[in-house]
């Protein structure tokens, strides 16, 4: 076994004892310090060689002896990615992490929309018993945009809601259980005409900011909804403003969105074919327990000289 | 073939023309009458051997010469059951055609109880960017009570899911896929202790009457929910009500209620842990056509001597 030199280990984030115990034991001797933001301390942050958090770039300026930076999010964010983008350190991500609840989210985004569910609340509010023809997901179309942990999972849901399963994967040599047909990039016209349902669950990248515009949107057919759970920015809320109170589309549920927290003032609260939620959908307690868990397995591995997981290809941005 | 005595057929119920056409064809020749109501012209009524609707007793006995009966329901109402107990006209009944959009009902009621989505819709509606942890249905226990069409089908969507199935069916020989294990009746209590979600699929009959009531409701852990999608009665909504207030149990989705509408001034509507839908989780276009074609099929088998399908066992009343 190959032990490299590891030393001193900076975590940010809050920790049940037992968590913080499963960290130490993994870092094997090397000392570990835990903070709530990763520049509490600046000496811890410049003897650090491994750090887990999310560092802004005065704090990665700071971090001198840092090799290695995990992430919790299963998405770094795009001012990770370029910071870290000249930095010999390694980037790991929680990346799966997430995946599951947020395909429940979309999942329940999507059931949501077909049943018109937001009227069911209105009419339960005013104690009103009103029946209404709705949709069945049965038989329709669901176009998935990026076939990653939480795409494939999706996947498999919506085929077992007897939907045709479309996907959009950049690499599409990958195996891709459940889904009918995988598309590359290139061909996202041709599954956003066909689709009924549209879920982006792509990364935050800099080749997917700005993938979903007028143009695409208007690909959609007019019955067609929109659901958003990976990140903002993929989808240009200018156009999809349009979208939706123009009727190029019948409607959308929300969960990532181009600015976060969404203003007050934003025109998304208010649309009666919209479901917003505030990126929230895969906050759940064992979302941080998962996470926790690739940190700790990267970590030993680090220790012991083996290869990380969830590392970072920094110039993809996922 | 055998081609039996067969006689005027009287279908109530709306229709396009296309679909009274594929009717008539179905019948070969034998006179077909659309009404609104069964009741609605008296000599077809007695003419007619064949009917299609849900008579009420005085129908039934102005229906002297009627040899089958055919309910557009799913669920055969057990005043029609009852009516036809003595009766030696055969009742055949629509069952499978909403079961697979009920299924989608009881998962999103499920989804939306778990991540308790009517916050995110109290938050939309002022605005409010309000973050906050929820749970994901991956990893718990989902005990389905009935396993008939829509039990089954729901069982594979909570497979998908990544939850653990149990079942409750009384004729535990059948093949139940997707089912972890399926218990007698006997077992209730059982899978009521252990499921986080108990769903109500089973239809309504006299010995499914009253089968969740104060020890059943009692049984179930203090963090589940129940789902109710198939009949009211099943469910003791004097207990329930009481469950509800008084913490034996998380929440409820209620689709299917024991008084239908439910009165303006039912508690129900106001608890803060209830989702309240008007007995509407099938209510889709599709829905109404494969019930259309239960029929047509049956007519044609019924025209050409062949045993009817989705025959209702009169005692059971299912």
């Amino acid at each position: 076994m190959v032990v490299p030199e590891h030393g001193p280990v900076l975590v940010s984030g809050r920790f049940e004892p037992a968590e913080e115990e499963r960290i130490r034991a993994a870092a094997a001797g090397a000392p570990v310090d835990f903070v709530r933001r990763l520049g509490d301390r600046a000496e811890l942050l410049a003897a650090a060689t491994v750090i887990a958090g999310s560092p802004n770039r005065a704090e990665l300026a700071a971090a001198s002896a840092v090799r290695w930076v995990h992430s919790w999010a299963a998405g770094v964010n795009g001012d990770l990615a370029a910071g870290l983008d000249e930095h010999p350190a390694v980037l790991t991500s929680s990346t799966g992490n997430g995946a599951i609840p947020l395909a429940e989210h979309a999942m329940m985004l999507m059931l949501m929309l077909n049943r018109d569910a937001p009227r069911w609340a209105r009419a339960q509010a005013g104690h009103r018993w009103e029946r209404f023809q709705h949709g069945e997901l049965n038989g329709l179309t669901c176009g998935i945009i990026g076939l990653g942990h939480c795409g494939l999972d999706l996947a498999a849901k919506a085929r077992a809601f007897h939907m045709q399963v479309l996907g959009v994967r950049r690499r599409t040599g990958l195996p891709c259980p459940g889904v009918d047909a995988v598309h590359p990039p290139e061909d996202l016209h041709l599954v956003l005409a066909e689709s009924d349902f549209v879920v982006v669950t792509a990364p935050g990248t800099p080749a997917t900011a700005g993938l979903i515009g007028e143009p695409e949107l208007k690909a959609m057919k007019e019955s067609a909804h929109l659901v958003v759970v990976s990140r903002g920015g993929i989808v240009s809320d200018r156009a999809l403003l349009r979208a939706l109170t123009e009727g190029w589309i019948a409607g959308a549920g929300l969960d990532a969105h181009g600015e976060e927290p969404l203003p007050e003032s934003s025109p998304f609260w208010e649309l009666p074919n919209v479901i917003v939620t505030p990126h929230n959908g895969a906050t759940t307690e064992a979302t941080r327990r998962r996470g926790l868990e690739v940190f700790v397995d990267n970590l030993r591995r680090h220790v012991q000289g083996r290869p990380l997981v969830n590392v970072v290809d920094k110039s993809a941005g996922y």
